[in-house]
């Protein structure tokens, strides 16, 4: 096999370990966690659907691949949860280093476009990138909803804190902002949310 | 909420149940099946890196939205494994009336595009329906080699039914047909597939 072929089918390989990385939020029915393999798509499935609601124009095929990647340093890393303020210090160091690793593994342009993607989607400048944490930010919401507010419930989590973490989506989008207050409001309401 | 943001988040929340469909093949680390949401992932992700090896070329954002619901017929009608000839049958008319219901949650617009890219794909005919139909079909290939052969361990399965599934592979790309040949001999090898 050809040397090019043979180290994307290596990281083809590498990645699937991204299905094993499970996150903080419930899938629809509340009966186990989700993983990032399917956090990923269910973002690029989103983005193909509601990147029409950006009020910026974006590059779609850039921002889908944006959301496709942005987890896979999680493989070594592991999950941070977007509540828990310890982990988010060491969070930095932790994903540089896999990105080190992970990305090295593809042929060098493939490798560099990929860890260019990364921090681009970090440095949550670009409309692209905007938009991809707009999908990031908004779909565990769905979830959430959908399960009474399950992982929120048992961590406590208060009203004010999704706000933060949701705090830039007006950035990207003034339709998903007022979704996402909608569904907070909700939320409360149900008791799914502290009122604080 | 306006109409139009409903249907689409209503929908993405149906998807959701992409993630209990499970596949016969094995993750790479042979503890569990996959899901159709993993594996919708892992092939879009394919088709980032591999794209460049279609002889023809292919719009890559066609290719990757294509992927990603190619699927979400299965939240109905379940998951037919590729060697199950029975099942195969009836598999046609159970997934059409899926579509029918899965695809009408969203806009008119949205659904019948979605509509639209299904059949292209199962149409089995334009260079990106072909190229998806690679990483569909080689994806598992790579799991099975990973986990030695153990979805095709448990049935029996044979190289001739591996190499029939596989066998317009190289309509789309001569550098994956050769990927192909090269796992299937390594597999017959190892005695994870019969060599009939
Ligand atoms: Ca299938």
């Amino acid at each position: 096999m050809e040397e090019r072929l043979k180290k994307q089918m290596d990281f083809l390989l590498e990645v699937d370990k991204l299905k094993f990385i499970n996150r903080q939020t419930y899938l629809s029915d509340g009966t186990r966690r989700e993983n990032d393999a399917e956090h990923s798509w269910h973002l690029a499935l989103m983005a193909v659907l509601l990147s029409e609601h950006a009020d910026e124009e974006v590059d779609l095929l850039k921002v889908i691949t944006m959301v496709l990647i942005h987890d896979l340093v999680e493989i070594d890393a592991g999950d941070t949860y977007a509540y828990d303020e310890a982990g988010k210090q060491t969070q930095r160091i932790r994903e540089e280093k896999a990105a080190d690793r992970i990305f090295a593994m593809l042929p060098k342009d493939q490798g560099g476009k990929f860890r260019a993607l990364w921090e681009e989607f970090d440095a949550y400048e670009t409309p692209e990138a905007k938009f991809a944490h707009v999908c990031d930010n908004v779909q565990p919401l769905i979830l959430n909803h959908a399960t009474g507010g399950k992982s929120w419930r048992e961590r406590g989590i208060r009203r004010s804190q999704v706000e933060k973490r949701n705090s830039r989506v007006g950035e990207s989008s003034r339709t998903m902002k007022a979704y996402v207050e909608d569904i907070l409001d909700k939320n409360v309401e149900k008791g799914n949310l502290k009122n604080e």
